[in-house]
């Protein structure tokens, strides 16, 4: 079979948030893109599988992304001075204005699909904007890329640019159904999501709406959630009688499991900087996911989400780029960032919350979020099979050095950036 | 002459922290290794000189590391989970033992060496470790780089390990006073700079030598300063009757101007995240600069320095990478630390601080640190010229750029790791 094989090399990963799992030289065996788990000696049964040896290469766990913005790619890196509402309408409206024109969105998420392929990212989700056709064409980029990712087409129609918001919720809904019916079975690994771009761009009658195709379809859902403090502010005076911003999306049935209508909503919420405790205790009892984006929220001054906090009470948490409020595509960074801002929380906020150490920010970028796409982020047995295989070689070093310590130092110096050799999706060989 | 030439390109720099100053298709004039300002139409007296057309490469002037040190280089990205005491014992001081050999320093300070000579830093302020022999190989190895540095031997005589601690306060001035005959007139670019590591590692009576030593040499101070709330404690506990942390410096004569016996040391103390309002207004007074280090006070979860007052209060200022408690040597990546953390400041602790522009960090990382070495750090009339020429055409867009957006652009995604094509120090061309 195409995708039964061995790979061999210095496997790192961890099972749990509180060790680092590793294997010198070790067989990681895959057998049908699910994987059989990790080997210090090749057992008898996999020695006739094809072998791809990487010597002394790193292999990790592909990367999970839960939160990023294809479209903000192009302007990454820039008018990181502004905070939220006002980047919104200074930057990212214009830039997303623009994906009416096929021919714009064509050259842009070409750019996007080619540098995330070739980063350590094999799972996504991500935020299109509100056209329909450029979307689809992102879905087929991202097919053709080898990645396995949700794409949303974003609704939004209020509150936005007079070029960028859809005119009616009418109108948002109806491209909505025409954009799922035309994707939800057209691809192998890239699946439509659901994705009212926040409250404050969507009218009541139009979160209306967004219930009624969630229910039909049972798509899963993404969205943002009290990111900064102003955009709280804001959904309140829009919303005054829900109790907190999370409540909002739970009244219209698209905030994660419901006892009272017996359904499970999958859903991812980006940031939770100032989520208050009712709207955390929704989120846990609901297996709501959070997207923790600390790149992002430190650019756009949004703050530090307490992630300790939300581990302790047992939240469903992964780890988001959010280009390109992020910077950058990179998980590792994100990685790294995760940390720092932990460790910023811990000195200058509440002591009461413990810095992440590194295998539990690890785990976050690989388990934590891969459980919203099902037995993702591990090479345990059963898990499907996603590998970065990277030449740490480049990284000068006078010492010998431990497989942890090549561990942490491939992720603090950005080897995702340069070192990447090889990668597998599913079981699929993407380069 | 070698060193008198033009240089044209997309040039930008900050003159001032409030704006950019930014030349698409300009001219910059290096006379004798000093520039002669940038022009957008070639003066006609500078159309003799020869020309080095970049193209549509950006040009910036050369970064200022401010602390930096060059033996932990080996471990950078590594041990990230640990405070500062337990990280200088478990893995630093360990690690600056081995320099004992010079063998083993040679192969470490060469990576080190051509590490930063292919940086965007031209200038530095480096910790060595306390070993005379490798303190000088790595003067011979920064000269050869031809960058522009201070090198310090380090001075230690207590409360570390048993293999790297000095044996006595004489033994370490006599080994400086050695190390400083035998440096001080021997590289043209390349400076001893008097580096008691700090205070707890520091008796009084080392202190009182070091003081003699200053005094007979005249040459600069540079140490850590206020980096962690238990270092303050403990130098509280080891000197009682000082007012404060940076007093105890003070006392000795080694921070900054004392108008008192009419010296004027130059002097850098890196981090000051917890300087108190007395050792702020000393510094002031003194001039002291301030080496801030944002991605080291993250690691070591020391705090984020108030760096906006310390700029209204009109202190000396300029950033350090701290390699490795910093993980990288990334000057790039030290600006957009010290606007990441200076948001997070003010949205987490006092929004009486705004947080720093990127203009502002950028002139931290040029003229701010500059001024330590003299007229450094842009290319107005009568500064030395050092420049970093870099090919930002791998970093995808689809859009047309402002030479603004490419600017902040290339900082924040790290180009000067991959994109620098040609580097020029007080007007020579190190590559």
């Amino acid at each position: 079979m195409n995708n039964s094989f061995v790979i061999k090399g210095n496997i790192c990963q961890t099972k749990n948030p509180s060790a680092l799992d590793l294997h010198e030289n070790g067989y990681a065996v895959c057998v049908e893109g699910v994987s059989k788990g990790v080997f210090d000696v090749l057992p008898e049964e996999y020695k006739s599988l094809s072998l791809y040896d990487y010597g002394d290469a790193l292999i990790f766990p592909g990367m999970v992304d839960l939160h990023l913005h294809a479209p903000q790619y192009a302007f990454r890196g820039m008018c990181m001075d502004l905070e939220l509402m006002e980047w919104l309408n200074r930057y990212t409206f214009p830039e997303e204005e623009k994906y009416e024109s096929l021919e714009y969105a064509n050259l842009a998420y070409g750019m996007f699909a080619s540098a995330i392929k070739h980063s350590a990212t094999s799972r996504c989700s991500i935020f299109a904007t509100r056209h329909r056709y450029a979307t689809e064409l992102l879905m087929e980029l991202m097919e053709q890329s080898g990645l396995v990712s949700y794409v949303g087409k974003v609704n939004m129609d209020r509150e936005a640019s007079e070029g960028l918001v859809e005119k009616s919720a009418d109108i948002s809904a109806y491209t909505t159904f025409g954009w799922i019916n035309a994707t939800k079975d057209k691809f192998k690994n890239t699946r439509p999501i659901l994705t009212p771009r926040f409250i404050p761009c969507c009218t009541d009658a139009l979160m209306e709406q967004l219930r009624e195709i969630q229910m039909a379809y049972g798509i899963p859902v993404q969205s943002h959630l009290s990111e900064s403090k102003g955009e709280i502010e804001f959904v309140k005076s829009l919303r005054p009688d829900n109790l907190f911003y999370g409540d909002v999306y739970n009244e219209y049935d698209l905030f994660g499991k419901n006892d009272d209508i017996n359904t499970d909503v999958k859903t991812v919420m980006a940031h939770c900087v100032w989520s208050s405790d009712a709207e955390v205790e929704l989120m846990r009892k609901n297996g709501v996911f959070i997207a923790h984006c600390p790149s992002s929220n430190m650019n756009l001054t949004s703050g530090i989400a307490p992630i300790r906090k939300y581990l302790d009470l047992g939240l469903n948490i992964g780890l988001g780029t959010d280009v390109a409020a992020g910077q950058s595509i990179s998980m590792f960074r994100a990685i790294t960032d995760a940390i720092q801002v932990s460790k910023m929380y811990f000195r200058m906020v509440d002591e009461a919350y413990k810095p992440l150490v590194f295998s539990e920010a690890f785990y976050l970028a690989t388990k934590g979020g891969g459980a919203f796409f099902g037995k993702v982020g591990s090479f345990d047995e059963g898990y499907e099979f996603d590998a970065v295989v990277m030449d740490d070689s480049m990284l000068s070093h006078p010492q010998p050095l431990t497989l942890s310590e090549r561990m942490e130092r491939a992720v603090y110096l950005g080897l995702d950036e340069k070192g990447i050799v090889a990668k597998f999706v599913s079981g699929n060989k993407i380069f």
